[in-house]
């Protein structure tokens, strides 16, 4: 018998199709043709093809925009919104309408020409996430935004690009994103009822029962959600309560880089190296001005998604937000549990 | 510059990419391989290859599953959800789960090995409609279920199966999909602060400014909505208030009929035959016992939402819900006010 299962947060039903369930290697109707690479602007050597950089971890003897780099954050080519500009919130009859101001900035993980995040050393992964950091507590500044997307896109059917350097985007934005606040309320709501964080929750239940856990490490968990959208969905979330990503001490850096890349590894070896998203979740700028966020400090708990692109999806998904996901999130997070990665980590 | 749009129903905020706006034929990044076609067991003559029908359009001399039928409904060969059983919903912990109970129906819509719902004759696509009605108000006596999904997924990357013959699914499901309880809860919202339905205002403004607006015939409007999700997306709107898709009229499913199909001639025609989904979204059952709904027979307004699937989407907009529209709603508007469809429709 399939299952509905909600989602304990934003009260989201999924189909969980039990009886059609799907090993990886029979996940197979994504069948997208990748359009050759084109040259690549990230690399050494190439820092003029880039706007100006505007933040890099480099040798202090070389100058910005010159090579020697092991990071930077350089404005996006084609950016979706404009730093210039004021908001000019205006209404049309009904509806209401904003300039497109934002930030729009590529992390360029990497002076090494390769594509997927796991294959950096450890290390490496902790400075992208410092950066991420660094980046976020920079642009609050800006009082004309509310929130930081900070998400990638590997692969081509996840919306990657046709130039296969590893990178991330980081979009500031004057609004606030309808997933996070639909997790504010429902994390909000659950508090109210129960004086405690529906993350902490969740994470308690997941190590207890352990059907669903992919790893532990110091401070961090990897589970598949239990009303996953998508096979193989991952969630990595923080044991020790905090709403907000940028608090992340030294160590806990270290820690988050270890379990991102075990993973991202799993993911990569078990799966077949397939496209993937991952977006952090955290909370909003100026929340301490907002009524509405008052309790976000209590209830809610920042945690990083990550959503192989494995399937189509059927197209009454987007118009519904109703999902069928053909893994049962149990045998998903077995078979990645199951995935051997070397002690190297790859 | 870039304006950031707000829909007016459900407060999702979207980009909409005004410098970068692209023209049809530059929306090409979507290039999925498309599997071979597979045998068709929807065709006149394949009638044992399918479940027994359920529903058909056919001379009264012609028995059930045997030739001589127009349209058909049979049970999906592989259901997302079961009719048979109870519900047995229970929690686990934190979470809480159901059977996945519910009903998967095939509307075969044609005879004829035929792609796309807009070759067909509008006399054809009536019964189409008055076949999502009868079937609808069947599955309504179903007390288990709460809301019929109705949707069509036209094409590879919209969904579609390895077999292109016209066919809409139904899925009968024991609870109602998030976006459909967002759509009410907006409205709801909107007229408790107006009195007025606010689908009634978009059609009265987008009647007004023409802006938007793609076609007006007898009783119904076709729009590109102000802040669209995906380029070309066009919803349809009946002007006559009515929460409910089943109450249509005689002459309102004929020219609900003439619009769907001159809108997705003018789709395919102007847009060299995209994939693309619709969605019919109308009021869920039993609204009458909930409070919750109690004014939805004021306050909300049954539409149908069309997607063409032009692009990639990008990863981000998955975990998120903000979205970015390379192509300005005002720009397909007329673009695809402009495409002409002769008068035979086609």
């Amino acid at each position: 018998m399939p299952e509905l299962r909600k989602d304990p947060i934003i009260g989201r039903w999924v189909i969980i199709a039990t009886e059609r369930a799907k090993r990886p290697d029979q996940l197979t109707n994504l069948t997208q043709e990748i359009p050759a690479e084109k040259p690549c602007p990230f690399c050494t050597g190439k820092e003029t093809e880039t706007p100006n950089e505007i933040y890099s971890i480099r040798p202090t003897h070389t100058p910005p925009n010159t090579p020697g780099w092991e990071l930077r954050v350089v404005p996006s080519l084609t950016p979706f919104l404009r730093i210039e500009g004021e908001l000019d919130r205006t209404g049309r009859g009904l509806y209401d309408l904003m300039n497109g101001v934002g930030a729009h900035e590529i992390v360029v993980e990497t002076n090494q020409h390769l594509a997927n995040i796991c294959d950096l050393p450890e290390e490496q992964i902790k400075w992208v996430i410092a950066c991420y950091i660094d980046r976020i507590v920079d642009l609050e500044k800006d009082k004309r935004f509310k929130y930081v997307l900070v998400f990638k896109n590997y692969g081509w059917s996840a919306g990657g690009g046709r130039v296969r350097h590893s990178r991330t985007q980081l979009i500031a934005t004057p609004v606030n994103p309808k997933r996070v606040k639909e997790e504010l309320v429902g994390a909000r709501k659950y508090y109210d009822s129960h004086e405690r964080c529906v993350f902490c929750d969740l994470v308690k239940q997941e190590l207890h029962s352990k059907d669903r856990l992919i790893l532990e490490i110091d401070g961090f968990i990897a589970v598949v959600p239990f009303a996953s959208r998508f096979p193989f969905e991952v969630w990595i979330l923080p044991k020790r309560h905090s709403c907000d990503f940028v608090r992340l001490d030294e160590e806990e850096r270290k820690n988050l880089a270890r379990i991102l890349k075990q993973v991202l590894l799993k993911i990569k070896i078990g799966l077949n190296d397939p496209p993937y998203n991952y977006i952090i979740h955290s909370a909003p700028f100026r929340r301490q001005k907002v009524g509405y966020w008052k309790s976000i400090e209590e209830d809610y708990h920042w945690h990083i998604e990550i959503t192989p692109r494995l399937t189509r999806v059927a197209g009454f998904e987007w118009g519904t937000g109703f999902y069928i996901c053909p893994v049962p999130p149990e045998s998903a997070a077995k078979f990645l549990r199951e995935v051997e990665i070397d002690s190297e980590g790859g």
